[in-house]
C-alpha cells in the first residue's frame, strides 16, 4: 500500500512558526513516528508553497497511490485549481488540518477542496495527520 | 475512561433513511462493533431527536466524561443553543458526520456547533465515530 | 387509507389566537368537519410545540401511512432536521399555511421543508387543509 | 361564475416540453376535463408568452370575473408588472405551479407575484389547476 | 416642440387602481389639462404594458423628438431593455412616478433605468408629469 | 400581581458554567433574592432547555398572568417559534440577557424575538432581571 | 407664503467646486433669480455642512413655513437622523440633486431621507431647485 | 454620585414629534420628575442634535462622572464617532431607546454604539431612562 | 440545414445606436455578408424587441431548425422566461454577444440563459454572429 | 503570424480526467490537428499548473506575439494576478473554455480574466480553441 | 510652503485615550517634534469632533495649501461628505491612521474617503503623520 | 541593517506595462536610487511571479532581516497564504502600494494581507517604497 502526506504553504515551518497553535516538533520528526507506526504501509511525504507543484505532485501519484492526506493549508480556501486536481485523480484524498479551522477567521470555515475529497478532518493537532490514515486505511478495505 | 456517543435528529433511521447515503446497517449494530473494539472503554450511546434534550445531555455527562461523540445531525447547522451547551461543558467533543457534509447542499456546509468542539471529522460513513474516538483517545493521553 | 394532518408550533391556539389573521375557530372544531367530509378515510390529527416530537412523529406514520398534511408554523422557515425527517419517510407530505406566507415578514418566505415535500399550499385560511387532503387523494389515485 | 385559467411564458409547450418534469398531456386536454369537471362554472382558458398580453387580460377579466387560476411560469419569479397587475384588479387571483418550485434551482424559490395573490399551490402536477379552483370556489363560498 | 408622455404597465387603470396610492382622475383627463397648459407644444401620448412595445415607441420619436417623460411603472425596476433603448436615442428621456418610491417596498427604492435618464421626478401625484415637461423646457432652452 | 421569570437553554449552569462571563451565583440563589425584594408580588420560575417546552410554559401563563421575563438564551437568535408563542399571548414580555449581546459574536447582535416582546435589557449582569420586572411594573401601573 | 432652500455639506463651493458636475454659477447667484422668478413668495436660503445644524434648521421652521427645498448633498445618503427631522416636522419638504445621482456612484443611489420627504427631483442641475418651488407650490394649493 | 442623561439628534422635540411614538410629555417636564425621584443623586442633562458636541459632552465628563445614560436617536445606528468616544473614556455608558428598535425599519435593529455600552434598554417608553439609572446604580454598588 | 439568428431588445438599431460600442454597419447588410459565406446553408433572421415574441419564435423553430444564433441582448440578464424556452427545445441555441459583457456594468456579467445554452461567444464585435455559426455547423458535424 | 495556446491548471490530463466532462482525446492530439488546419500560421502551444508560469509565458510572447488563446481552467475564477498580466501585455488574448461554464457550479459563472481579455468563447468541447483562433484571426485582419 | 496636518474625532484625547492602542504622548507634543524636524515648512495643526468643522476646515485651506495631512479617525469609515469635500478642493489631501486598521473590527477595513485621497498611510503609529508628510513632499517636488 | 524590497507579480514589468498607471521608469533604475539614498542600509531586491515563491523569500530572509517592504501586487487581494506567511516570520512587513489602490476596482479594495503586516503605504507612485522603508527605520529604532 501506498500512502502520500501532502503539505502545502508554510507547514515547511511547522516547530518554527506560531508555536502556540500549532505546536513544537517539526513535521519531519512526527512524520518519522508516523512511519513507525504504520511499518506496513509505503509512507512518503511532500511538502511545497507552490499552488501548482501541489497540483502536479497529485496529478504524479494520483492514479496509482492507495491514499493521499492533504493538508493544504491557506490554499484550501482559496484554491479552485488544487479542487480540480483533487477531483481528477483516482487516489482518495482525505482533507486534514491541524487546527480547528472553525476557531480561527472567517476565511477558514469555508472550503474550496473539501466537496473532491473523501472527507475532512480537523483540530486534532498532528494527531490528525494519523486519524486521515486510519481513515483511508479502512476506506481502501471496504472497497 | 467514559465516552458517550451522542446522535442526533433522523440518526435513530440509520440503516432504514436513505440508504444511498447513509449506508445499510443500524446504528446498533455499529455501535456494538464498536464496543467490543474499545472493550477498555466504558462507552455509552444517546439518541434524540429533541434539541433540548440533546443539551440535557450533554449537560448531564458534560463534567464527569472522558469525551463525547457528538453527530448533531441538522442541527449541526442550525443550532446555536447546542454550540452554548458543548461551550458549557469541560468534556471535549468531536463532532463527527457519516456524509461528507461539503458534497451535500450549501446549508450544510457551514457548522453551528464546530466552533465549540475540539474538532471535527466529516465523510468516512460509520468510521467518522471510531475515528472521532481515535482522536479522543490520542487528546486524552496528552492532557 | 390513512392520512395524518400535523400541526407545529403555536397552531394549538387556532381561534384564540391573532385571530384577525388565524380565524376563529378552534382547529378541534374544524378537524371534525374534515372527518366528516373525508368519512372513507381514516384521518387522524398531531400537534405538538417541540421540533422533536413532530420528527417523531412523521418516524411514526412515515413508512405505513398514505399521506401527511403538515403545518409546521414557524418550524417552516428554521427548521433543517423536519426536512430531513420528511425527506428519510416514504409517505408523500404537503406543506400547508393558513395565511399567504408571502404576504408576511421576509423570514416567512422561504421554506426548509418545502423541498423535501411533495407540494404546497398556502393562503386559504383553514381550506389550505382541506386542499393538502385533495391534492394527496389525487396522487394516491395516480401512483 | 365565471373563471379564468392563464399561463404564462412556455406553457403552450405542455404535453411537448421537458415531460419528464410537466408531464405528457397537452394542457388542452387537461382543460376539457376540467370543464367536465366543473360543468356549472363558466371555465376560460388563455395563454400567452408575452408579459404585457398577461396584464393586459388580467385587467380584461379583473373587474367582473369571480376567479384567477394562474400559472405565471418564469414571469412568477421576475415580474413585478405581472405583481401590479393581480394588486390593481378585484378579481382573486390563484398563483399555481405544476412542479415543486422549491425542487428547483434557487431563482424559482422566489416569487414577485405571491404577496399580490389569494394564494399559492404548487407541486401537484396539472392537479394544482384543479387545486387552485377548489381554493377559489371556497373563497367565493364564504364571502 | 415635440414632446411625448409614455406610460408603462398598469398606467392604463389610472383613475380606477388603487385609488389611495394613485388618486381618483383618469390619465387621459389629466393629459388634456396638460395640453390646455402647454398649448405652445405638440404634446403626445403612448401607453402600453408590453415591455417592448414601450421600447419600439422609444425608438420611434427617440431620434426626432425634443423630449419624452417616461413613467415605466414597474419596469423602472426590472428592465435592462428599456435602460438601453433610452441610452440608444438621442431624445432626453425624464424619469416620473406619480408615488414616491421610496415609501413602498424595497424593490421599487432601485431603478435600472434611472442612469440612462436625463432625471427623476418622483412623489408629486399627477403632477409629477408636469414637472417632467418643465425640466425637459428648461433643458432644451439651455442647449 | 402574577410574574414569571422564564430561562431557556444553558441557563440550569449558571453559576457552573462560563463564569467569566455569567458570573459565579446560581440562579436560584438569585431569585430567592428577587422574590424577597419584591415580596408584593406572586413571582415565579420556569427553566427549559426544550424550545417547544418555553413555548407551552408562555402559552400556560400568556392568557392570565401580568407579566414575564424571559432570557431565552440562544433562543432568542434562532427561534421564530418563540417570537410566535410570543406574539400569540396577551401578556407583556420583557427580553433580557444578563451578558451585553454586542460584545459577543455577530450571530448574538440580531434578536428573533424582540419584536413581539415589550422592551429588551441586556448587559446588567443578574441586575437585569430586576430592571426587567422593574419595567414590568411601569408598564402595568401605566395601563 | 414662506419657503426656505436649504443646502448641505459641500454646496456651498457651487460654482468653485468640480465644475463639469455642477456648473460654473455660485448657489447665491442663483438664488437671487429665482426670487426674482417667485417674487410672490418668502424665499429664504440656508446652507451648513454640519448635518446637526441643517437638523436645527428643520426643526426652526418646520412647524410654520410652507415648504422646504432639500439638498442634503452626501448626507442624502448617510444621514438617518436627518431624516428623522424631516419626519418629525409638518413642513412637507423635497428632495433635490444637482447631477443625476443615480450616473454616479453605487452610494449614491440609495436615499436615507427619500422615504421621509413628499418627492425626490434629481438630475436637473440647478434647475432642480426650481422644480422642487414647482411641486411645492402646486402641493400646496391642492391642500 | 453624578449621572449624566445624554439626548441625542430629534430629542428636542420629544412631546412634539410622532406623539404616536415618543408619548406626549416633554423630556423637561420627565427629567424633573427623575430629579425627584433620584434627589440622592446629581442628575444632570444635555442634549444636541450635532454628533461631534455629542462626542464633546461625553468628553468632559467621560472622565469624572459616575455614569451615563444616552439615548444617541438615530446615531445609534450610524456613528461609529461616538461609539469610539464611549469606549475612550471611563465612565459607564447605558444605550437606551424610548421605542422597542426592533419594532421599527431594518436600519434601527442594529447598533454602532452597543459594542462600547455597559448595557442596553429599549421599550419601555420614558422608563428607559429610569431603568438605565436603576443599571448604573446598581453596577456602580458592586464595584 | 437550417439555421436562424435571433436578434433581441435595441439591435434594430445596430448601425445606428451607439457606434462606439457596436459598430458602423447595420445587421442588414452584415447579415447579407453571412449569407454569402455560408451559402449552403439556410440562413435565416428574426429580431423583436418583445421578449414573448422572442420566445414564440424560438418555439417555433426549435423542433425542426439545426441550430439558433441567439444575441438576447439586455434579455441575457434577466429573462428566465427565454431561458425556459431555449431549454424546451431540441434544437441547440448559442448565446452571442456583439461587445466583451465583461468589459460592461455588473448587470451584463451574469447571464440567466448561459446554462440552456450550447455556449456562449462574446466580444468579437459583428464576427461573434459567424464564429456562433462556426460553432454549431461544428456540433452538428459531430452529432 | 505568430499565435500561442496557454493552457492552465489541470488541462494536462484531458483525455485522461473526468472524460464524460471534457472529452477523450488529449490535447496533443487535437493541437496537432489545429497545426494542420491553419498551416499559414505559427501556433504554439504551452501549458502549466503554476498561476506564476502562466504570467511568465504571456509576458514572454505578449509583445510580439500576434494572438493568444488561453484556458486558464480554475485560474479562470480565482487569479487577479493572470488578470493583469493580460491587461499589462499588448497582445490580444481570448478566453476559451471546453465546457459550457455556466452549467456547471456557481464559482465557475464568473471569471477575473474576463475583463481583460477581448473576447470568451465556451462550451463548443475542444472546438473552443478553433473558434478562439478563428475569432483572432479575423480580429487581426481588421486592425 | 504650508502644510496642515487635520485630527478626527477622539484624537483630541491621544495620550489619554486607549493607550495599548495609540501610546503614551499627547498630539500637541508630537507635533512640536515635527515643526522641529520640518522647521522649513509652516506646519499647522487642527482638530475637531464636528464633521462638518472639518469640511470647514478643508475648504479653508483647500485651494491654498500645499498638502492637508487628514487622520479622520471614525469618519474615515462613514462620511461621504467629508470625501466629497476632498475631492472638492485642490490641495493633495493624504489619508493617515496611526493602528493598522486592517487589524481591528471589519468596518475599519474599508474606506469612504481614500477614493479622493492622494495615498494612504496606516500602521505605523505617530510615525504615520510623518510619512504622510514626507510623501507630500516627495508629491509637491515631482509637480 | 538588513532590509529586502519583494515585488510579486507583473511588477518586472514597472517601466513597460499601462505605463500611465505606473511610471516611466523600471524598478532595477529606481532601486538604484534607493540603494544610493539608503547606502547606510544593506538594501536586496526580489521579484517573482509565482505565490509560492514569493512565500519561499519571505521566509528565507524572514527570520534574520530587519524589514520587508512589499509589494505583492494583486496577490495582495487573494492570497491567504502569503497572509500566513508574513504572520509567519519575525521580521516586520510593509505593505505598499504604486498605485492608491482605492482609486481603483472594488476587488483591490480589500488585501489579505494588510492584517499581517506592520502598516501600508499606497498611492504615492516609487515613493511609496521610499517612505515603507522609512516606516521600517523609524520601527526599528524604536523597539
Amino acid at each position: 500500500m501506498n500512502f502520500l502526506i501532502i503539505n502545502g504553504p508554510n507547514l515547511n515551518l511547522l516547530g518554527i512558526r506560531e508555536k502556540s497553535i500549532y505546536g513544537e516538533i517539526s513535521f519531519e520528526t512526527y512524520f518519522e513516528q508516523l512511519q513507525v507506526l504504520y511499518s506496513k504501509i509505503k509512507l512518503e511525504y511532500y511538502q511545497s508553497n507552490i499552488e501548482g507543484e501541489l497540483i502536479n505532485e497529485i496529478h504524479r501519484v494520483g492514479f496509482s497511490y492507495d491514499g493521499i492526506v492533504l493538508n493544504a493549508g491557506a490554499y484550501t480556501h482559496t484554491s479552485l485549481a488544487l479542487a480540480d486536481a483533487i477531483s481528477a485523480v483516482n487516489t482518495p484524498v482525505v482533507e486534514v488540518h491541524i487546527s480547528n479551522v472553525h476557531k480561527r477567521e472567517l476565511v477558514r470555515h469555508s472550503t474550496m477542496i473539501g466537496k473532491a475529497c473523501l472527507g475532512t478532518i480537523s483540530g486534532f493537532g498532528m494527531d490528525s495527520y494519523r486519524l486521515g490514515i486510519e481513515g483511508l486505511l479502512n476506506y481502501c478495505d471496504k472497497r
